[in-house]
């Protein structure tokens, strides 16, 4: 422990003494709880390195990829529900980074971005590195701040933290001149005062209440925070009572399911399917949710999935209570009446029934549900395979469901990389397909390195499957040249090969067997291993 | 050839007939002499790709990450002097490409890229994979433009061209809604009318050859387009005839040098260094470069680098007839002067004293001058090795040295596959760091699809060396937590399985005897390989 700041008996903290500036920046991050730091520095950043030896509380994750800092800061935020700080080396840094911070605000996970930046009398001089790093924080951060004076870097740090916790969580963005970090005058601060979520009102609940007696069709849309159990059971709970409907939106930063929570279906991605789960409703009403729009515009089909002659209703947003508003409902329209627990296959049964002979998606789901222990995070960018081991895992042990919110691929290595490290008793499972593992690849790298529980599973069906479908949904024709751009097995990848340049170990399946043997050892041994399974 | 415009037989083009958005944009990017785009394509650039298979003459190279298809853009334009389109996936797959379209900016390299985004009517809804592209391509383009209507869509791309092509050349980005892509009533475009550079007035350059006659110490420094053939023996004249000094900026787009070239020192990136380049310098004479300063600012260090009690001249900018400038003012001061050739070392003197023993970098470099051939294109992005084989080839065979231009690392492999798409008849050496390396991985894929003669050189020392000597100079103590961060060998990466992965064929050498023997073969044959070099 240095003198600056420290964390008194009760939790509080008391501002330091003086101290440079990123030992303050530190200081103040770890007073604030945030105390993991996923980080690909450079030179403007190098007095916040130098800083980590004087204020050991926070732990530094080396990625190779400024989009694994930024994936794995998201899945930490997921499994944690606290902000983990990222490390960017100016511009470029956070550019690599920026694709998974677009997925990060879609989940509206909370994230403390700092931003390296030239000494504040050094960027007029335009060099080689510098760019508009505000300008582009803001297309995805609800908080940017450049302090231009060390004094003000303590009271920044605290106010960053607040602003990503929100509610609604978010990215805030400190972008740290390295004059501001070098220089003399800092202080940590303490915690600055949380915002609490808004309390839905009870008017607004009975209102929702009073739709349910309707005798009309009422779907409920859940979103963000009403994807977790005990939303969940209140919903559950609702629909036992009132015979409404319940569907998840499509991408869902995490959804808790298995081991006996109450089965919610997904609104499908696909336009078609979810006009026709939505179906007859009258009522749509939206928990933390938005509402229903095609993921793509295609030609001649509708964007709005909305039933047209429904109306739309909002019980809860991002800032409220979700948890609370639901349960005031419950509460109001199924007095006394319990949640319907999901079903719950004896993994016994499944053992017995171990798929055997080709290798298919189908068959790695059944594997995965035999197979997985209880408590697992399911991190799913398998694209066109990850929903057969969804379905398998229905009625399987508990785990949480983790997708990708933005549509930006590329991040399912980075998000299992974080909520190992945010959970590190828990076993983590990645669902990847072949193209998107490519685009995070460096991933595999910090598994090693952490030695975390992490087993990838990689579809290799060698094609930008998901495009194939596309490209006929568009009402494209497609010629040799263009499915030649969909094609990835010219030549094709050897993930083993591949995660074993990057020290993880790893084996390759090509029948039903030998992936649920691959998947025993992967799952029985500590640390990362990968299974590439040939389709 | 489809209706959608042809060339006629002395170059022009007409209008073609009404077309879909696709394909009227693809002719008139054809039409233009834009004919090579590198693209990592989604859903909402479908019509884009089905549109290939009517427009032959379009090239299209297929990158596993979005750094892939910018950077190879960039050393496509380095390499020929003309544009290549990107295709890219919304604003995530910008995001993906923009650390690499940083470079390309600060190298002035022309690049027209095509951004997918939802469909006119679409966007409103906010989908997951909607952000503000135009916000973001804006601080890195000097064009950007969504035209809303299908009509719009080949005028924009040939006024994309123009303005990539300037000069000063640069960034095109043109924003692609889908609904204007797969729309019908598009028409394919001849080329637009092209700027010509501005002439220098002669004036203009009398006054700095009055400067060379003052016997006041002058030093010309060199950037842009006055690093090439030409523009070199001009300076080479005007040294020899007036004493003057010249060097080339730092960072280079693409150096022309060896095969008795005249020899321009570079201005060294450690800034006391420089300051030492420039000490004496009365008068800076700017030509296509800026104003030398720091490459960042350090602690009690200045950050301009021009010698106090000096003035900055500007004998032309990126905008102007540069090596015109700089021909004029050489027929002006050193009128019947040749240039100084650079010397050249026999090759059989080189081959005869190939390096033995342990592998450092100046074994490398000794090695490279011996076998490189005539003709080839080196990138550099050594980082803190690359500096010993450009030493060792200054009195070697004849080659073009690319810089990593913006700082951004992660630019060399993407950079080479540009470079041997542009020159298909030239060798292409890539000298890369361990680090450097895993930023863009994904780049040897393109290599082996692509079949390049490209070999990679991989200098592994498995660390961030620059940045331990980075920690040093900002003056910073480095304990244990801060040196680990720079760290790269816990694991160790393993390249020699991370491109057998890829396609490419790969061997490691750890002496001298050992890597020559490797870069022999790699040279020898055709097609990509990497010699993984551990120093």
């Amino acid at each position: 422990m240095t003198g600056a700041g420290r964390r008194k008996a009760d939790g509080s903290s008391t501002r330091g003494q003086p101290v440079n500036g990123a030992r303050a920046l530190l200081r103040t991050l770890v007073n604030s709880d945030v105390d993991v730091c996923f980080a690909n520095p450079g030179t403007s950043e190098m007095h916040f390195i130098a800083a980590l030896d004087d204020v050991p509380e926070m732990r530094t994750v080396l990625g190779l990829f400024e989009g694994v800092a930024t994936g794995a800061a998201d899945g930490y935020a997921r499994i944690t529900g606290r902000p983990a700080a990222t490390l960017l080396h100016l511009g470029p840094g956070m550019a690599n980074g920026m694709a998974n911070l677009h997925n990060a605000r879609r989940a509206r996970s909370p994230m403390v971005n700092i931003v390296g930046e030239h000494a504040t009398y050094h960027r007029v001089h335009d060099t080689p590195l510098t760019s508009d790093i505000e300008t582009v924080a803001g297309t995805f951060s609800n908080w940017v701040r450049t302090p231009q004076r060390t004094a003000d870097l303590g009271p920044a740090a605290a106010d960053a933290v607040v602003a990503a916790m929100g509610p609604p969580a978010g990215i805030a963005t400190l972008v740290l001149p390295a004059d501001v970090s070098w220089g003399d005058g800092g202080r940590a601060e303490p915690p600055a005062p949380r915002r609490a979520p808004a309390t839905v009102a009870s008017d607004d609940v009975r209102r929702i209440a009073k739709l349910l007696d309707s005798g009309e069709r009422v779907t409920f849309l859940l979103g963000g925070s009403a994807t977790r159990a005990e939303a969940l059971r209140c919903a559950s709970r609702i629909r036992e009572a009132t015979g409404a409907s319940v569907l998840t939106e499509t991408s869902l930063a995490r959804l808790e399911r298995g081991g006996g929570l109450p089965v919610v279906d997904r609104l499908n991605y696909r336009g078609g399917a979810a006009l026709r789960q939505l179906a007859g409703t009258r009522h749509l009403v939206l928990v933390d949710a938005r509402p229903p729009v095609a993921f793509f515009a295609y030609p001649g089909r509708p964007s709005v999935l909305t039933p047209e002659d429904s109306e739309v209703h909002v019980l809860a947003t991002a800032g409220d209570d979700v948890a609370g508003a639901l349960a005031e409902l419950a509460d109001l329209v199924a007095p006394g009446v319990a949640a319907v627990p999901g079903p719950v296959r004896p993994r016994a049964e499944r053992d017995a029934e171990l798929p055997t002979g080709p290798l298919t998606a189908a068959a790695i789901g059944a594997a995965v549900a035999a197979l997985l222990p209880d408590g697992a995070i399911v991190v799913d960018e398998g694209v066109t395979s990850g929903g057969h081991v969804q379905q398998a895992l229905t009625d399987g042990p508990r785990h949480d469901w983790l997708n990708v919110t933005g549509g930006a691929i590329g991040i399912g290595l980075p998000l299992a990389v974080g909520a190992a490290i945010g959970a590190p008793d828990r076993r983590v499972l990645g669902l990847q397909a072949d193209g998107s593992t490519m685009y995070t690849i460096q991933g595999l790298w910090t598994m090693a390195r952490e030695n975390l529980d992490i087993t990838t599973i990689v579809f290799a069906n060698r094609e930008y499957g998901i495009l194939r479908g596309e490209l006929a949904r568009v009402g494209a024709t497609a010629g040799p040249r263009a499915l030649d751009l969909l094609d990835l097995g010219r030549p094709d990848l050897d993930f083993v090969a591949l995660a074993t340049g990057m020290g993880v170990a790893a084996e390759r399946a090509t029948t039903a067997e030998h992936f649920t043997a691959a998947l025993r050892r992967a799952l029985a041994g500590s640390g990362p291993r990968l299974v590439e399974a040939v389709l």
